[in-house]
């Protein structure tokens, strides 16, 4: 007799079959009703117990989180809430749960308290939604990108090169820490580190995938990527996922639209398939959000902001329109912003962007043509020679969620580019090669994958949208 | 006119349509014959100039390796090989390859040239197959275990935790490398590190998926590991991919069945989806042998190998029959074997994977039931009280595939082996919850990604079948 899972069992019509099944204890009731659940779906099943028939003993030990193996009979349940129920004549214990010990009882734990207990957290409700949306979330993408023709591309994770400049990076090395090996000149002395170089975490597989998008097309990446920045917020980590789809033959335009159909495709896509664990989350925030002033609370419950997402065009504003519209918003005239709009050119900040999106036009936006100046060297200059071909989609309580833009494809710009910026020629030697043969026009952008989870969740932390978070101070598990 | 791909014009049916596209010149022959690829397949669209209307300055510039905007007719061939043509009503060049420094000629180039010129390899033949193949072999996997229940679980990439033990780990740190600050008996104090401890890259994902194991059933991750090991072979990176399935209430059995289910199901889907593309690498593969003696050469093609693989059962064969048979065959008895097979206990070297696996048994082998001392201290303890319940699969011409085990769900058992082998039991404080509360049997596996590609493009040395390999002295790109 082959173990049923959950989730199979509670849309079975096969009523008064016999069948085993394994999970574990989340209530047990009146010495009578099991809650069993063993992860394939949110639900438990009630599994009905005649204690009576069963050892006084054997029961003591049925408290929340032991793993039961029960056998019985699935029968039309006589409650309400469920379709089926199971009749248990045998119930095995494999492994108990002390309830003096066990942390997660069914009670109300703060979301601080279970971050303690990253190991655990996954066996309450909420975890669990979190993290079977993320993994459909993750399915989606792939499914996006497999069905519209690019080719999933695996970016280096040690990198020799630090061109990128997106942000500071983790070393690494098998040098001895205490006594490296230095050279004449006293530095470290590289060489001998087990890559014959300096190494780092990447901050980004753009580059590399630009080499890929020139041969292959359309190519994605979707790899942990790292920043060593000091930043303890609930919207960084030092160690995040990000989704970087990179196109030939791609304008600005061509990647505004796939990075808009993109979200919405993968959105739409977790709604179908997440019904259930998107309700719990719904009702969760709104528990959640009943302590908080009116002010604070979200505007629409998740479904439907996930809903408005998918149906809604994502509106598209050049930088220049911006500024015009932050200048002469309110909060700049009453000196509200804690950094004033003054002039074009500067570069926007979160409280900024939250204005444009949460007040102005209560939307998702893209941004599009920002100054060179405040953009990365690898953005194509447009024919005014002080915008460049950049464009941030931004989302209502997440702030920036993807970056991307068209790249330079023109070899002298370029060049001249990464000489203004004091950039080693012969760092970037084969990301020139790029420009010298065969270049063209070509986008891509990239997508924080844990900011999506956050937006797709309604959670608060990005620290409860990924198993083990790494932040300063902490890598524990 | 929006563009279109390669692949779909050669299946299009729609003639007379005039269309533009974009892509990368393959050859051109006679003046008038150019053969167009754009990544989207294998296979180039041949576009015909009428000489006589270009620009002859223009037509210079079509060299190997130049991008090119095409519009024109999607005409009936008149050549044979390829059922429609463009008929070339306009040429762009959009970025030229100048004959005289672009190195991918259409010519034969050695793989250890082309490992040089990572950046540009993939656009050959050879390179832009295994890359499709590839990112096809990871769709697979994600969709096999989607259709499975599996949840996708992101383990850490950084880790404070070394107690896995199964390879030299590089060391991921922000200190100042030159003077690192040290403790009052100095010491370096990690302390001030960026994670306020020692932390190095992850070699498995395995511990902490089975924390999501036994709350979500069935979880696995698919990420990037580490090993710090000087070992410059054909089969070893520092930086690979490792699937990692792990799941509750699973013992050895039912592990090895999915893994080989798991196996078959994702070669015979990239059978299906990417035909072109292995019946190229099998000609390849049949080329490059032909100046191989006999002995060397493959026994079956490419596609008949993968084939055998999918419809013939692994052979199962616990680590005592095995050394039985090892014991008994001629290599060892002639003294043949660099490692003679003495007794029962001994670790098998690959000369004896090898044989059983293409010599005796000429099948995929899984071996399990391995003797404790020479596997990890997570593996279940047998009944004989010294085997353990390990299983490796074996695969011809490539060795070890994958390694798995039923993990030791007891905790006494458990706490014994850790002490035995003098590791901290602080150290592993919340595996052993896991053991703790609601413990139950549950196994898993982990597979290189990198040895499967391997395997199902019949290349030779794994660092031709991941975009930029990171192996000793060597992280370039």
């Amino acid at each position: 007799m082959r173990s049923a899972t959950i989730k199979e069992l509670l849309s079975s019509k096969n009523l008064l079959q016999e069948i085993t099944i394994k999970g574990w204890v989340r209530t047990f009731r009146s010495n009578r009703f099991i809650a069993l659940n063993d992860g394939s779906t949110l639900n438990t099943i009630q599994c009905v117990v005649d204690f009576e028939n069963f050892d006084e003993e054997l029961l003591k030990k049925v408290n929340t989180g032991a793993a039961l193996k029960i056998t019985g009979t699935l029968v039309e349940s006589q409650g309400k809430g469920q379709s089926v129920e199971i009749q248990v004549s045998a119930l095995e214990v494999l492994g108990i749960a002390d309830p003096e010990e066990y942390p997660i009882q069914p009670k109300k734990h703060s979301l601080e308290f279970l971050r303690e207990k990253a190991h655990l957290r996954i066996r309450t409700n909420t975890f669990a939604a979190i993290m079977r949306v993320r993994s459909t979330l993750s399915f989606a993408i792939h499914n996006y990108f497999r069905e519209n023709g690019f080719n999933y591309f695996h970016a280096p994770i040690i990198t020799g090169s630090d061109a990128e400049g997106a942000g500071e990076m983790f070393r690494v090395t098998t040098l001895d820490e205490k006594n490296p090996p230095l050279t004449e000149d006293g530095a470290v002395d590289y060489k001998q580190d087990f890559f014959g170089k300096e190494t780092n975490l990447t901050v980004s597989g753009q580059l590399e995938a630009e080499a890929y998008a020139m041969a292959l097309g359309k190519v994605y990446t979707f790899g942990p990527t790292f920043r060593a920045e000091n930043s303890n917020t609930s919207r960084h980590l030092a160690e995040f996922w990000m989704i970087e789809p990179e196109m030939a033959f791609f304008d600005l335009d061509a990647n505004m639209d796939l990075a808009e159909d993109f979200i919405k495709n993968v959105i739409s896509y977790t709604l179908t398939h997440c019904q259930e664990d998107l309700e719990f989350l719904e009702k969760r925030l709104l528990d959640e959000e009943k302590s908080k002033p009116q002010a604070q609370r979200s505007d629409m419950p998740l479904i439907e902001k996930l809903k408005f997402v998918v149906d809604n065009n994502f509106k598209r504003v050049s930088y220049t329109e911006a500024i015009d519209i932050l200048k002469n918003c309110k909060p700049n005239k009453k000196k509200q912003f804690k950094y004033p709009i003054e002039e074009w050119g500067t570069d926007l900040q979160s409280e900024h962007e939250r204005y444009l999106v949460e007040k102005h036009f209560n939307c998702p936006v893209i941004l599009f043509d920002y100054p060179a100046k405040i953009k990365a060297f690898y953005m194509r200059l447009n024919e005014d020679g002080k915008t460049v071909r950049a464009m941030d989609i931004l989302f209502p309580g997440i702030g920036e969620i993807v970056g991307g833009s068209q790249r330079e494809e023109r070899l002298d710009i370029l060049k001249e580019k990464i000489k203004e910026l004091g950039i080693d020629e012969k760092e970037l030697w084969w990301y020139l090669d790029l420009r010298k043969f065969g270049t063209a026009e070509h986008s891509g952008f990239g997508l924080g994958f844990e900011r999506l989870v956050l937006f797709a969740t309604g959670m608060g932390n990005i620290r409860d949208v990924i198993p083990f978070p790494r932040t300063p101070q902490n890598a524990e598990f």
